[in-house]
């Protein structure tokens, strides 16, 4: 039997799910796993804080040094947040040789490209599938299951909040702060609910996830970015009666050495199994070259849902740990731009509006959303420069 | 730079696109596994028949015996179909320490028990993610991704073909005869559509993911089945305005030691996410002890599709070929039998009838339907036993 020595750093939300999950499938993981593992040290701001789990079985710090200076460690499990500090212990850990597990999706989308080349120098395990979609096995899904396909696209809702707030909206007729004022009081939206609304949040994990299906490091700035703030109910009473769902919707395409990465508010079509992911959950689409189009469903986030992927990584380092396997795919360069394909657009007028693009007449007005299909790259650009009409882009016809 | 050599047993239509795909992707994947891969052999019939490849470059044979007898093979691809002949060469090649991948749930669904067992004792791979929901990579999401989760629940639409049909009738008002016929026409059905209608495919399927879900092995009678051969166009058109569609549903529910499993054609509400899995598609719905409700939807079948999920499973093999990590999950004794769980009717009536089952008067009619929620599987059974009514299950309420 294998003997496994964890430190956790931070005991927040997800931190306790990662206890609450170790605690209660104890004898079954480690039957499963051939391993006895131990919680050596949590890392904590307070060691006096009051806990929902109790601590007393645990060595909580408050020193970080406890955990940096401790060379028995085998694992370091980080779901403590933060960037450029929490950076620094992760790197320092991963050089000690201490395989790393974290949910952090801001930190990874910042400092990706220098964990993973380290990873794969010291030959340890870096595993992050609670950083993306909570407790939807897509990074598992993507780098196992469809390791056999080209990732040419990929789209998906990947903020719970956002989508919580858009599906009360469109499903309750509330207005965007109604909606927010209930995501709030539910838990689903933060005391400053920025990153969730204005899809910071998503694009961090469309830079992941791309970086996961195209083998592709990209910047937070590779990704164009516009939340859901202007999304208005007559907006999405004017797509709904043209047949289309307005979602908050994250994508990237590749083509040849480019890419094209988003997150903003998008129409599409009613039939798409997108469409129909409402309330808090997120749902990533996947286009296959071998498999096709492909779908993973389920909670974005929570303690137990981010906690059962965080447990998840953590059981897959535990059975490869002496394999020192962790190696970079090989991966192209890519230049981040639009691509030039073929769009379609939904165009709202504030106003009654005539206004002639490449030949085609489109008047809209208050009350009235236009489709136009099929558009240049060229012709798109024309009408997103116009300051007196709102666009979305149809993605899934 | 590892050396793998490969049989390939069968070059049909999973053969051929796992050929397809390793052709196309052959830099690639070497690269990214540091291996070089050599399909060394390749069974088939008929040496001579036309193919959809050029052979030319391998080494086509219809004795079984060149790949049985060849002690350098790594991994044998069994994709030819077929249950005693094709176990009788698996059991020879794991027992000379191949390692096995396998498309064929004919196969599996009776004999896993025995395979998984050989497969421990040998330390070898016995993988088969093709064998399940074709491309999506469900296999892998229930091993890996979801783990850290007990699994009570699942259900899912695992039969392409059924699924087609029942689309056609529901959203194109086709008869079951129409709706077959253009099955057929488009090659989703068989010319005998038996396995696919009468839901033994599907059956298949549950058995092997049971396994997956709960470590338990089960038998084809463990799991009742029931196909769609008698849903017509009214129970549908009942079903719908009441606000369910029905669906071919596969799944099993698993209680201390207990476990209920069933294909059957079942009602769910219009909102839950596998009501919108339409035409050839699959998707499986899991309910983990940790994530929650997720849902994982694509191609159940197709040569490239299936080829995917066998090239997966062949990368995977691969990558940990020298660890000897095979081991029988730890597992349960599971009595197969129905919970004494609550459950949700639909009646319909082939003429006008009133029963009244445990003090509820319930009256159906040949244009009604009627919804009989939280029953008693004591009152389950009484309904279940008259001969005058139909009864469709509801789930996902």
């Amino acid at each position: 039997m294998k003997d496994i020595k964890i430190a956790l750093l931070g005991l927040g939300t997800v931190g306790t799910g990662v206890v609450n999950i170790l605690e209660e499938n104890k004898l079954q993981l480690e039957k499963t796993m051939d391993a006895r593992i131990t919680v050596k040290h949590i890392f904590v701001k307070n060691v006096n804080k009051d806990r929902a789990i109790n601590t007393e079985r645990y060595h909580l710090t408050d020193d970080i040094n406890d955990i940096l200076n401790d060379h028995t460690l085998d694992i370091a499990i980080e779901v403590m947040g933060g960037i450029d500090t929490t950076y620094h212990y992760l790197k320092q850990l991963m050089t000690s040789g201490v395989h790393v597990i974290t949910a952090n999706k801001d930190l990874l989308a910042v400092h990706l490209e220098e964990l993973e080349t380290l990873a794969a120098e010291r030959e340890i395990s870096l595993k992050y599938e609670a950083s993306v979609a909570g407790g939807i096995p897509i990074v598992n899904a993507i780098n196992n299951g469809l390791n056999a396909n080209g990732i040419k696209h990929f789209m998906g809702i990947f903020n719970g909040t956002s989508n919580f707030i858009l599906s009360k909206m469109a499903l309750e007729g509330q207005s965007f702060e109604e909606a927010l004022a209930a995501a709030t009081e539910l838990g689903y939206a933060e005391a400053d609910p920025t990153a969730d609304v204005d899809g910071i949040d998503a694009q961090r994990k469309v830079v992941i996830t791309s970086y996961l299906a195209f083998n592709q490091f990209m910047t937070l700035d590779d990704c164009a970015v516009e939340g859901i703030r202007n999304v208005t109910s007559t907006d999405i009473k004017l797509a709904g009666e043209l047949g289309y769902t307005i979602k908050l919707i994250g994508q990237a395409y590749a083509e040849n050495d480019r890419v094209e990465a988003s997150v903003k508010p998008t129409c599409l079509p009613v039939h798409h199994q997108l469409a129909h992911v409402d309330y808090e959950y997120n749902a990533i689409y996947i286009d296959g070259s071998a498999v096709g189009d492909t779908m993973y469903y389920g909670r974005g986030a929570g303690s137990l849902a981010t906690g059962s992927a965080v447990v998840s990584d953590l059981l897959h380092v535990i059975r490869y740990i002496d394999t020192k396997l962790h190696t970079l795919p090989p991966h192209f360069e890519i230049e981040s731009k639009a691509l030039d394909r073929s769009r379609h657009l939904l165009v709202i007028g504030d106003e009654t509006v005539t206004k002639t693009f490449a030949g085609r007449t489109v008047t809209t007005g208050e009350t009235t959303a236009v489709e136009l299909l099929n558009v240049s790259t060229a012709v798109f650009d024309e009408v997103a420069a116009l300051d007196d009409v709102k666009i979305y882009e149809i993605e899934g016809v």
